[in-house]
């Protein structure tokens, strides 16, 4: 394995996979890596000639009083772990390597990024775009690899890639869970053992609204018997839940093909994520 | 020659040179072909083998009131001029295949897109990234051909393809001039006699401005004598005449490189634009 911190050796690395026709796979990510990274680079072993993994905690993402500066790091523990599941290259550049310039052209993300997530971090996704727009072009990847736990990330480069003509396949991998149904995340170890009995629920609830919805067609119904769930069975307090088109993130009509249900929750102090995604096409086949 | 009408058409024969190890030339037009057009795809045949001439008329970079319906359109005329400089695709998609689907992403142009042309048109160089960007996605081109006469264009498709990691190169074709000077443009036929042999004072003052600049390196001075010298020497209205950074279009200071002297002014009834480009470093020698 292959840790180069230019893009001048990114590039001769591209360049000469172009040359023999392998195929790349791009995992995008910012480092400090748990299981879930480790699937996404293990399915793109699966399907690709070369795996290029990127490390960058990407300062446009992060807002003036986010934790950029105490976001974890630890790029040693991180090449370990990356040489275990058969990535070939990892690509750790410095921030000057990745923004030596400033020309003031912006990607921005739109109505996708106001809601969800992007409620509450105005430019988190615009800054997303913007290192992923660069990352598809210096590393020219057949598919790149995204896991599926983050819902409206995934939407908003779905979006990108098919508006602007990407060449290149969007991989979403499913979420991996415990087997309680809570959806694995590093923060699941903050979580008390009182907190981590009820933390099922939200899967759970995302379980009820796609059941209702399917049955009734009700998007209002399917959440609110979500909400009273979650409500009923935690000592929670949800942040977002939500039923939306999906990758569009727009109000669910009949001309809806994808459904996303997406769910933040505080359980405690510790806000967890979820989200269910399933075609209506194939699910109707399911009533 | 084949003129091609969809993106998946398009695609195969992008794969196809892909998969030859064919270099790729794209000339992005909006048709209705004229000398400068056929300059950038004779250069863009000299250097590549496979050339695409892409021809759209962009209705993202007009504006409310602007002439996007009335923008003169002959393909036929375009495919049977195309053919004699050797283009080997023309890609002429509708406006229906090239934005089927809007997920309100947009790239700004920002800074570099207000001033020059671009104070007078809002918005119009955040839909000319938005078709650029498009188009590099589609050809996958090793190289890319505008003309140095849209410089303002130029530098921020430039700054772009900088900021971002496009993987090509941007090539500038030079400004093709009458014997007198004045840049060749579709529009000097509508100059009466009069008005014609004014014209090439614009050229002239660009000149002036250059030399001044060059032994004063006094930017302020350089541009009123370039000034004085329209007002004098014609019966034109200026609409600018500015000495920038290039590609930055900032203001020049004593970290510039590479200097841009744009003007546009109006002779009689018709808008002229032309411009010089110089680097300080190449030009000190001549000092």
């Amino acid at each position: 394995m292959k840790v180069v911190k230019t893009i001048a050796e990114l590039k001769t690395i591209v360049n000469k996979a172009k040359e023999n026709r392998h195929s790349i796979g791009l995992v995008p990510t910012m480092g400090y890596l748990h299981e879930g990274h480790l699937t996404l680079a293990t399915v793109a072993r699966n399907e690709n000639d070369v795996v290029i993994m990127s490390i960058f905690v990407n300062p446009t993402q992060f807002g003036p009083n986010e934790d950029f500066e105490s976001y974890p790091r630890d790029l040693e523990r991180d090449v370990q772990l990356a040489s275990t599941v058969g990535v070939d290259v990892i690509f750790a550049p410095s921030v000057e390597e990745m923004y030596p310039t400033d020309g003031g052209i912006y990607i921005r993300a739109g109505k996708q990024a106001e809601i969800l997530c992007g409620a509450t971090r105005p430019g988190h996704f615009d800054g997303v775009l913007q290192v992923v727009a660069k990352l598809f072009h210096l590393t020219e990847p057949n598919c790149a690899y995204f896991g599926q736990k983050d819902a409206q990330q995934v939407a908003i480069i779905q979006t990108m890639v098919r508006d602007y003509n990407f060449s290149l396949e969007i991989r979403t991998v499913p979420i991996v869970r415990e087997l309680d149904g809570l959806a694995k995340s590093s923060r699941n170890v903050y979580l008390s053992e009182a907190e981590r009995r009820e933390a099922p629920a939200i899967f759970k609830a995302l379980q009820i609204a796609h059941d209702e919805f399917l049955i009734s067609r009700d998007a209002e119904k399917a959440i609110i018997l979500a909400r009273n769930y979650i409500e009923e069975c935690t000592s929670g307090r949800i942040d977002y839940l939500q039923m939306l088109s999906y990758p569009d993130l727009r109000q669910v009509t009949e001309e809806t093909k994808e459904v996303l249900i997406a769910a933040a929750v505080y359980i405690g102090k510790t806000r967890l994520i979820d989200n269910v995604i399933f075609s209506l096409k194939g699910a109707l086949a399911h009533v």
